[in-house]
């Protein structure tokens, strides 16, 4: 069948197809590919915005701490409990991933002072080999660079090769930002415990379009943004993920008053708090702070299984597509080809890859480019139709035809 | 006079009683002297809120990283070189004011191997002590605490009875949270300097309320919040100033991929980019920064020397009305007397501090509580009228007049 009668007939049948009205869609004949670096606006986000704004900050002024103190809390439960497969008390929303790399990953390596090794794929995402290489060099502790197949993904295997008694720590993806592939979550995380160090997830790419299942994993730690596939607004807080148990046993570099116990007693010495909130740090930023609460809320009610299952059938749509309509081209596939091996996106590779982004961008097509030669094709299922899907590799098809 | 008469003509003459209008007043019944924790939302910034959500997030989407990345530099040049009396390329806004300190803290005594000492006073701001108490903890290091007089402050004599050859950095607040006193930020500089050590200022209560000549002073390192005088919003990002010669000298201990030259290479290693955007670390919140902007922008119009000089006329008034209605009825003042020596709020001391908190509050008049005893009155240039001033001491004086 024509990719376009097809996209038809699987847009008719999805569940989720009425969640693209949430959603402000400015200019309706634009394909958005990008849902999976800066998620759509939700409408409802727009109207609580102005609200936090005009009515909160505007109207109730410092009043309105009474009821923002403990934003941080109440999206990270919502987020963990119902996006993240974590137990309650585990989540919390606060600062960038970055910041959240950097106190998680310190906290690990002090609590496995012995060990002088940090494992980390090569193909991470750099703002987390970054962080990484900065602690490394501080500590005087040493990088085991995992290479994986840049396609096909990390594996168990990889791993397993790599461990030893030294390894304090791995840091790693859950889905890579280039090809999508999955790493086996639970399965590094059992090898890595049992070998006694610790396994901080990133989960940027995951959260909010895969069922991640934390707590079925017994995973320790991990991090994500939120501006993705949890549409919480450009350069949202970020969140973190500290097993219950953990919680007590590790320390928070960053000691900072919102972790205080009895804050505004603003007592002599620094006392956590106990449990998750334990692990924030200054004033939470409010306005960024409601957009990921709508996004979230967005996400728990359509249902991360139902998410998960679209997503797939997005990327494998678009998969059948490259193949009909682009491999004659010379565009080669970036991303694993079994459903369960990939997250949100697909990613297209062609020599042409920075040229050719440029040129659907300005056919109102809006991919990622990523160096040197992939085009990547972020589909959020709350947002993407199968429409857009063959509607936009359509274009790229008349470009590479030329 | 009368105070509520001598308020009326001190209103008429203030020059910069038409930026009220500037805000959005809900109630203007209100006696609103909290805007040294939260102030006020300017009408700006909800509009402007309005269409970085709508128009840009909403309609530009990923498109509007194009002018969002280096807003972070950019707001935080304006606010350097018109608030804080910083050269050029000194400034950035990014994360939470807890997460600077923790950050130029730790660059610094990474700057300062040899020495084992972190001057701090006692009554220095809790984040501030809970962040250089961690991290002398994870170090090794020793916190020598310096006592000032409560509400004098410190003074360059008690900093100089303290420092030796060991101290690495002094963190110390340029106006006190409490007392509203100011420390003498080019004499103690200087001070430092000439023992080896470096200085952290926190500029959270003095920013967009005082003169602060960074430059002049000389200053190596500051941090500050941007909520408060500023009226950047709730929990908005906070700013961080590293003096240009140290820039390249110290090593930010978060290394993240906003700092990366070529950021959207994504290399194989970090090279931090030049200047202050080498000191940024993930991606910023563009909503927060949204509001700072518009804050920065008020306030630089507005004239720092024009809110400097309203702020001590506002506080001598609020002294003098003190001194008039309220110390018959019990309350101390806990502010220095001589206009120079404080900041832009006031503090009354009295013991029944907390409860009277309350009570104001109920009968629309709102300062903050600080424990044990502290009524602490904001008086913001901007949004503060002497007017207010009058009718809020004049329901004090009711309540403790029973």
């Amino acid at each position: 069948m024509d990719p376009t009668a097809r996209a038809a007939e699987l847009d008719r049948a999805d569940p989720l197809a009425g969640f693209r009205d949430r959603f402000v869609l400015a200019d309706p004949e634009l394909v958005y590919f990008d849902g999976n670096s800066l998620g759509r606006l939700p409408r409802a986000a727009a109207e609580r915005l102005a609200t936090v704004a005009g009515d909160e900050w505007g109207g109730e002024l410092i009043r309105a701490w009474d009821h923002w103190l403990d934003l941080p809390v109440r999206v990270g439960e919502l987020l963990g409990t119902k996006v993240l497969g974590a137990r309650a008390g585990e989540v919390v929303v606060a600062d960038s991933t970055t910041v959240n790399l950097y106190r998680l990953a310190t906290a690990a390596l002090d609590a496995r002072p012995d060990r002088r090794t940090i494992l980390l794929p090569r193909s991470e995402f750099p703002t987390d080999r970054y962080v990484l290489e900065g602690l490394a060099g501080a500590r005087g502790l040493a990088i085991r660079w995992l290479d994986a197949d840049p396609v096909e993904g990390l594996t168990a295997a990889d791993v397993a090769a790599a461990l030893d008694a030294d390894v304090a720590l791995a840091v790693l993806s859950h889905v890579n930002y280039r090809s999508a592939a999955i790493a086996p979550l639970a399965e590094i995380t059992a090898l890595v415990r049992e070998a006694g160090g610790l396994v901080l997830w990133d989960l940027s790419h995951s959260a909010g379009v895969l069922n991640v299942d934390l707590a079925g994993a017994g995973a320790d730690l991990a991090v994500g943004c939120t501006y993705k596939y949890l549409c919480g607004g450009p350069g949202a807080p970020a969140f973190l993920y500290v097993r219950g148990e953990l919680q007590d046993e590790l320390r928070p570099p960053i000691q900072g008053w919102f972790a205080q116990r009895d804050q505004f007693e603003m007592g002599p010495a620094f006392e956590r708090r106990a449990g998750i909130g334990g692990w924030l740090v200054g004033t939470p930023g409010i306005l960024g702070l409601t957009g990921v609460a709508v996004g979230v809320e967005l996400v728990a009610e359509a249902d991360v299984a139902r998410i998960r299952a679209k997503a797939g059938e997005l990327t494998a749509f678009a998969i059948e597509v490259a193949d009909a309509w682009l491999a004659p081209l010379g565009v080669e596939l970036g991303s694993p080809r079994p459903i369960e091996r990939r997250g949100g996106h697909v990613s297209l590779r062609h020599p042409e890859a920075r040229r050719r982004c440029a040129d659907l961008i300005e056919r109102g097509v809006i991919p990622d480019f990523r160096a040197p030669d992939s085009i990547r094709v972020g589909l959020s299922p709350l947002t993407t139709s199968f429409g857009d899907v063959a509607r936009g590799l359509g274009v790229l098809r008349e470009l590479l035809a030329g």
